[in-house]
């Protein structure tokens, strides 16, 4: 018998018959002998409905009133979850993100946890029975609700799995597992039986959306080993974990790619202390997140930074720059640049060897594929290329490093 | 500067624009220096909805998980009446009932008002902030999510109206105020400027559903004067307060009917003692509510008793009837007598006046209107008579007490 912490999303739980899906899923491992808490999003739509009618009430909906709004998807999901579990005579309790005890801190919309209070569980747990905890959502120390922001189901799960002391935890998902790249991309990538947390991280900030980079740095940090699988059918998924010595045997764990890219360059900045910090907290102020950083020298001694970012965000990071350039003493100039994409390699496995970019980039070279910036991480090496070229570029990649064959360990 | 408590039904909040309209009148009183505190309850429909997919997941939804899903209803609509308000730029919050310090005691879905802790809300209102309350829910004493049933919403604003120590309370709804008799059947119906507790109390037990009998009794014992009035206008409604020596110089305030009611007579009971009990706790069990109660003994030296109740109820009434039956001795009857009405004259002056019986049954007869069962109380004198003739009735009886006319006092 295991204590099996379970996280269904808004699609796993998006109709009646999905919820009842969920509910025989449930009722399997309940079959088997286990004990089973599932955290539970809201139906799939319903968050976006209610997002629909407080912007058609006010243009910028106060947050904590966005809390209170939000927090009741799940707080509906959980009631009909249990309900369906109750048709199939499953002994079945919801509990809301205040009574599962999730203590939250932070503004509102954008809540961290702070601690759990595990003992309302554990009493329903000691009393056999199936736990439905609402995703999401916490009880901030001032008594208000408070929601956890993008990703706070999968958050939830794994805290709740943490304070429970789950022995498994398995955030159940539109995907099977992560994979050595984007399948629909590199035809023959495979899906990965274990990945580390360090690589996870790497992965999702480099476009392998599986999950928000918050919920694996919280298990890491926590110690909670986790499995992303599919909630449509039984396969084993992917066991993100702590890395262990057979891990570094594998160099290169996976590919990501993230398109849509954009990259800015500040040419003529004066090389003086403070310079990359105006610049920098100009487009933290304009709220848009920038992801590479490359700054160096040029001939004239005059330093040159780019950036990349979502192109989306170019227009209104060029607007925000305007007034910072004139500040740098008019040598200098904003050139942008449209249409790229990132490819990176990650593995924790590159720390030990050599040779990885060189032979990354040679893949690259061969194909023909043009490499605009470089930026490395102690276990990943990402490189832009024109967007047209990122499918190439990581199916040659994926192929170098031998991804499409299982490892022999 | 007064400290006004309101309440709006799911009609009054049924759609954004409706949510807008409550937006404007909270604004209006605050124009006028007035402190708001506004219960609301779910959208119009929401909790419809919400049964609706709960009773499709199983056929019996437990009553805790129903508090879970149904209390969203209201959480939602708080959130939104603030959203509305902010954008007319007043300071508003919403409480849940947790957050409103309502606290419960009772089972699940049919929960009772023990205490309400004030702190929060008069925190917000020292902050010059208008609250909006959810009403029909609050914390039970295990820290459950509890609703309050039926008319929950009204005897929120009438439990946080005393807890606040407000100058007004106002149960907005979807009718003026409490008429005479139903303006549709008596087309002289006047709406009355007051009416005590006790004879609205009889009002709303006799079919004149403004509001369920459990918010009266609320508001009497704890001495909170309230006023029904539309959401719709801004007419003057009905004050509900403490009987005082002008409102007995009236000898009927109202004239209420009851409709589809059905008769249960029950013959040959043995005139021994438990025999009632015995008949009455077999219908308490079936859930069936019964109205008035008559019992005699006939010429045989055997008791009859009967019993009125909606005519819906009368098949399970008879159902469970039947095992009684062989207990009372052989020589029983059940008899049934569907398409009955009610028919009662409520008012508080008749304890001070006699005679008011027989001018009300003097009225009947020379109407040609028959009377089957009567019951009376201190304040109230019910017939019944055959529902094709309650509406004659209802107006005879209205004019020879000339209801249509405003009382001389």
């Amino acid at each position: 018998m295991a204590l099996i912490v379970q996280k269904y999303g808004g699609t796993s739980v998006g109709s009646l018959d999905r919820i009842r899906n969920v509910a025989n899923r449930i009722k399997a491992l309940r079959d088997e002998g286990n004990q089973v808490v599932a955290v539970v999003s809201a139906m799939g739509g319903v968050t976006d409905k209610l997002i629909g009618m407080a912007t058609e009430l006010t243009s910028s909906p106060a947050e904590r009133e966005m809390d209170v709004l939000l927090s009741t998807g799940e707080q509906q999901s959980i009631a009909l979850v249990v309900m369906a579990l109750h048709e199939l005579g499953i002994d079945a309790v919801s509990v809301t993100g205040r009574q599962a005890g999730i203590r939250t801190t932070g503004s509102h919309t954008r809540g961290r946890i702070n601690s759990i209070d595990p003992d309302l569980m554990n009493g329903y747990l000691k009393d056999g029975k199936v736990i439905i905890c609402a995703g999401f959502q916490g009880l901030r120390e001032d008594g208000m609700i408070h929601t956890l922001g993008r990703g706070g189901s999968d958050l939830s799960a794994i805290a709740v799995a943490s304070a429970l002391k789950a022995d498994v935890c398995q955030i159940l998902t539109d995907v099977d597992g992560v994979y050595t790249s984007d399948p629909r991309v590199v035809k023959d990538a495979r899906k990965l039986p274990e990945i580390s947390y360090d690589e996870m991280l790497e992965m999702a900030s480099t476009g392998t959306k599986v999950m928000q980079s918050r919920s694996v740095e919280f298990a890491k940090k926590y110690g909670v080993v986790f499995e992303v699988r599919s909630s449509l059918n039984n396969n084993p998924g992917t066991i993100v974990t702590e890395e262990h010595d057979q891990m570094e045997a594998v160099v290169i764990r996976g590919v990501s790619i993230e398109r849509s890219q954009a990259r800015v360059t500040i040419t003529g900045i004066p090389d003086e202390p403070g310079m990359s910090a105006t610049i920098l907290c100009c487009l933290a102020e304009a709220e848009i997140n920038i992801d590479m950083i490359v700054s160096n020298i040029a001939y004239d001694g005059l330093a040159r930074h780019s950036f990349t970012m979502h192109s989306n965000d170019l227009g209104r990071a060029q607007a925000a720059l305007k007034p910072v350039l004139a500040t740098l003493g008019g040598n200098s100039e904003v050139l942008t640049e449209a249409g790229i994409a990132k490819l990176s390699c990650v593995g924790i496995g590159m720390r030990s060897h050599s040779g990885v970019a060189a032979q990354m980039f040679k893949a690259l070279g061969e194909a023909g594929v043009n490499i605009g910036m470089i930026t490395t991480s102690e276990i990943k090496i990402s490189v832009t290329v024109e967007e047209h070229q990122i499918e190439d570029a990581a199916r040659v990649v994926h192929t170098a490093f031998e991804l499409d064959k299982a490892p022999v360990v």
